[in-house]
């Protein structure tokens, strides 16, 4: 350790994760490329658990943060009319819910996920008087104490310290095997009046389970659950944190599902840049708040709506952004079925949502830091961290794509030698 | 409601709030001064609610943030151990902790002030083994579902639409008036193994209660609570989100106090440009965090790093800005007390953290609607929103700062005038 | 209405429910056969919902409770040491207990069976250090805050009109159809450490869900259950209220099924006579109570201690009371079978506890109506109240027996053609 | 221990308590005496715990039981319609509610205190929809979860190992001294929108705490609880389990006082001969429970409808009684004012349920333990057990009661003597 990672060791709390699979001072980076401060690059396969769908510091989106910083531009404005905002505003409307036809009104939450997942279920509660919520096996929505209730990491859980409530789990799609039909036995329980499952509040769910193993529902189980939601009287969240803003094909995980979701949590690629924003979508038949009945300080950071804008008339403003991350994403699941065939592996995920499930967290870690020591950043995700994720930049150039996987194909292929040694 | 407008009506959320009180499209802001896209000046009372301390767009902060991003330094780093963030903690512990001989860790949260509550109770929470946690009367900290518990807020609280658990309210300095020991009555319950309140994880604490009514404890007061968690076995919490960053006069609210909280929650101007960050300070001790057991996604805003350093840098390595604090609230203190004292009403807070209790939400209301339609923004606050709250910029020119405490001498006397008419 | 049954009417809450199935003011009882105040016998299958096991007012039960008033015998000894108390106590140890080498020690809480589920749960709780219980669907466990949030039934929930918590609901067996093994479910949820379900203090089980519709868990699945609380280092607690004290056949409902649960909770027929009392079995090191931790004024019932001990040695201390069951349940068996196979219909339950699926709630209260009407008091159970449920006195003569089982099954056969003929 | 005190420490659980007081087998009682087996005879200034306001075995309450059971009358009745239900409402509206112009219906809950608190607390939530309880500083209310949480005391609290939720502790009559009205901080902070204090479903009170301390309430104060209850839209509920049944010297403890409970709890005394009971007493407009919302096997003890019927004939139905009591209660208050005033110690409580508070939980114990060998039986109450509690029967004959007193005084005397010695 040096002078400067030394600081961190005396100043940082032992809560920092990442920095230990990594132990490198960064300083700089650009498109999928980030750099310590020996000039080291290093290929990002994980870009900010997908805040940064786009890439570090686009070219366009930090010309137009420059641009509005150097103009004196609001920095943070609470939750009043800024300039914007309402571009924001507008070009969301514009690109993303009027092509769609979908008609939701936009709630700037404190600029996390999980805050906009804690606004979710207190909406869902307040507009049905009810109290539970559905949430699934190997969900996550994150760690404040609402959203923790509904996350199934067990870890994170037990930070609470204090138990957990509000909640009841259900299955998640494929939990108990392809046989069992997850949705039929939630609507079995939510028509049994002695099930002991309370009428839900709200049903909420990732379409791709991120953090949970990469488990990626299939839209006739989601259509299913929506199905199950409306007829037992509950909301139908979607949290579309970490697969939504292209991860999975479109800007919403379930475009072209024939989903409708009450709500939608959106956060980490929404400002397009990595800068904090979250928002909850929500139905204008349920925008019953009163004024500031939620709120935060942070609800509105103008640089985050600058960026977000333009990322969105970017990417989003015709096709060609998603038929380049169809074409990437073919790709990737071409190499990661050869990579796992060969090693006798599963596949997980969806879209540029994929990974290899390498059977032990222990196998997976060896994998991440053999890549690592190649010049490659990718990490875990799973119960048992038994999954190496890969959430490159959706616009990652092909070259840098196909060299990432080709340390990815080494390391996989290494630590399966190492595996059947060790089993002989 | 021009076409600009317009857009928020239609697309926002029904909870946004201030920009009810002042419904203009700003977009521009510099020091004390906010425009509106017809280009036309307010002065700024509000400050963010505390978040821009040092003005809007400080000249300095703004060009370290705009190198930054030129160069193509991180956005987002998760946790990672980054350049912007080595330098900001390394001059958090040069130019605060060590000056002050404080012996603190530093965890990034999620960058909202609730999210670093939802940390220090949790961290208080599995420290003690206990689950209950003393709050107090018209206390604010945030609306997720573990902070908003020990909030006092009716309409934050009411938000939750489920009851809120963990946490036991006692009654702040001075809530049942003068002649009553609050501290006295919370270590009689606490020492009565009877009294139905549980032995507690943590006592949290403002030291001015910036939205529950500028309420200011007494330096005695808070060194009994302190003790009286010492005492009772639990931590002892100090929520510096709005009073702290110089707010009162100091970096801390309790600078020379002679308290020691276990714990120091810190946000709003903390990154001094009003870009999102939180932080939980923690004594080494407690700091049994495993990795990411509380974790983020915007834990690692590089952004706000990079200004948040320079403002320590630039305001507090010296006693300079502390003298200036010190001066604008000695002359805003006899402004007011000239402004309350002609009106027979009375003062509250401490330091840049001031303001009139004018008797009733509707007054104070009066108040501000007449300053907005003079040029100056300034907000409520108070169990019936009944204080008018001078939030200034620390740093204001005294000529600004004069021409807008005559707007809010004109208006409180105008308000007068009206309760004395309506009165006869 | 009469002028005796009107005082209920004025005077007693509308909660009342068996009056509203039986509106007749009864006055006397003897064996299975209870009387109203014209004198008018009834069978009485319904044997205080199973507190009624040997019938009402044995005659030697009787004797010796008149014997021990008459003899001014305490009637109310809180948790003193009594000779009632010490003579059941002696006779439990050496009728039930030592033969089955079972080594227990008995705990006497409020004398109702909820009362016994709390302090069951409140002593898992102490033991593991865990909040989390595992209940089962369509269990009942009483209707007390901490016994309600383990039952399935949401009439009762509801009842609660506030949240229950620190329970999570497993799926009892055959829940989700045969094919369906709902232990394995709860093994891997409880395995994967995100599944969001909590470690468990407990895991609450009924071996037939006298109230939830008289499911039966096979032996294998209930060993399989207490495996997966060792497993996962969890209490193993047997609720034994409704289908202990030789419902089932043996004194307890597990008898010969090689279960040895941590907790045992006994209410209903233990004290003989209908009597209240309420026992929660607990083994030795387990036995960290502190005295008096949960305490109740009626703990002591000495009336319940002499009618529970002569029922004890009257009906247990040898084999022919439980041969004379299993005689009566074979018959029974044979009975439903062909009043069931002549309709179509399917059984449910154990022993002689069994019943019949009528298919709706409303073919099954008619069945019971046409019951009362012919002199048979019958009651239904189940999600929809659509089982109609035999609990008749264990000891009923056969005549009496039959006599019954021919009026249910003309109630049965009459329902049945009722239904064609509107289906036709 | 002989062979048969050696029964309950092989068999019964470390949780008996009084026992340990008390360690002798006793068989037989009658009036204010107790006998243990070997035939001493002790005086009992415990009542189990106000349980046997008229002593032991009452004979004309014994023989009525006698001619019951032996006539075969129903014991267990589960909530049907039986003659001895009848009869006991029939009593209980023509001598408790009518007199009093009072207007209630009578919920049979389960025969525990704590039963009727759950079911009152239930219904409260139910007929406000709020989810708050109000309850006070040393209140005790039972053991059950629902109650659980409205009990002050930590012993019992902790006995849950789970957190207990839904109230919110405020400070009874006198609890911060003389000089600070408790009344008006209650009504200050369920005033104040943002104290923190959730508007409540109910406010639950004793008017003497019997567990807590003996600390009595004023009437003054009670009728400003009243008042503030309805104030603010909550019922108001007393729990006259201890202090009710002519304990503080009317039927209910607050006869006379001007007051009009929503609900009203009993148990203990209410059967006369300490067999479990209890009911809730609600207004008739209340009465939204729908049938066996709140259920329980054992709301029809028609045992103790038997005595409790012949308890209310024979002790309330004109004025003697109470006169009687009035006599004893000033004879106590006599000679505890000589046996404190000699000490300089105080007195607690009021009618016949009063103590001398000893200062500290040794020298009550001390006290206790010294009456125990000369043949009283008497406990202790309040935080720190410091209260010595007299609760002999209410109609103890006179020579009986100065007899107990005559040994109650010289223990005090002696245990003073010592504290004396050991100061010097």
């Amino acid at each position: 350790m040096d002078k400067r990672t030394s600081t961190f060791e005396r100043v940082e709390s032992d809560v920092r994760s990442y920095s230990r699979s990594f132990p490198r001072l960064f300083d700089r980076a650009q498109g999928a490329s980030i750099y310590d401060h020996n000039g080291k690059g290093y290929t990002d396969f994980l870009s900010g658990c997908s805040s940064l769908n786009y890439g570090h510091n686009d070219p366009d989106l930090k010309q137009a943060l420059i641009e509005y910083v150097s103009g004196d531009g609001i920095a943070h404005g609470l939750d009043m009319f800024t300039d914007a905002k309402e571009q924001f505003l507008a070009a969301f409307e514009r690109v993303i819910l009027r092509p769609r036809e979908m008609d939701y009104r936009v709630q700037f939450t404190g600029p996390t996920g999980a805050n906009a997942v804690e606004a979710a279920l207190k909406l869902a509660r307040k507009v049905t008087g009810r109290q539970n919520v559905i949430a699934f096996t190997n969900g996550f929505h994150g760690v404040t104490l609402g959203a923790l209730a509904a996350t199934g990491n067990g870890k994170h859980r037990g930070g609470a310290a204090t138990p957990l409530t509000g909640v009841s789990r259900a299955a998640f799609d494929g939990y108990f095997g392809e046989n069992v039909d997850t949705a039929d036995m939630l609507d079995q329980q939510l028509s049994d009046p002695s099930s002991g499952i309370d009428a839900p509040a709200a049903i909420i769910v990732e379409t791709v389970q991120g953090e949970g193993g990469l488990n990626a529902a299939s839209p006739e189980w989601l259509r299913r659950i929506e199905a199950i939601a409306r007829k037992h009287g509950a909301l139908f969240i979607i949290d579309d944190i970490q697969a939504g803003c292209g991860r999975t094909g479109g800007f919403f995980s379930f475009d072209g599902m024939g989903l409708s979701p009450d709500i939608i949590t959106m956060a980490k690629s929404l400002s397009g840049m990595g800068l904090p924003l979250a928002v909850t979508l929500l139905r204008p038949e349920h925008d019953i708040w009163s004024p500031a009945e939620h709120n935060g300080t942070f609800r509105g950071n103008n640089h985050a709506f600058v960026t977000a804008r333009a990322a969105l008339e970017k990417f989003w403003a015709d096709d060609e952004f998603a038929k380049q991350i169809a074409g990437n994403a073919a790709y990737l699941k071409q190499r990661l079925e050869r990579i796992a065939g060969e090693a006798g592996l599963s596949l997980r995920g969806r879209g540029m949502m994929m990974g290899i499930n390498m059977g032990s967290g222990e196998a997976a870690a060896a994998v991440c830091k053999s890549c690592f020591q190649n010049g490659l950043i990718i990490e875990t995700s799973g119960s048992h961290d038994e999954i190496v994720k890969v959430l490159a930049p959706l616009n990652i150039p092909r070259d840098e794509f196909a060299a990432g996987l080709d340390t990815l194909e080494a390391a996989v292929a290494t630590e399966m030698r190492h595996t059947r040694i060790a089993a002989e």
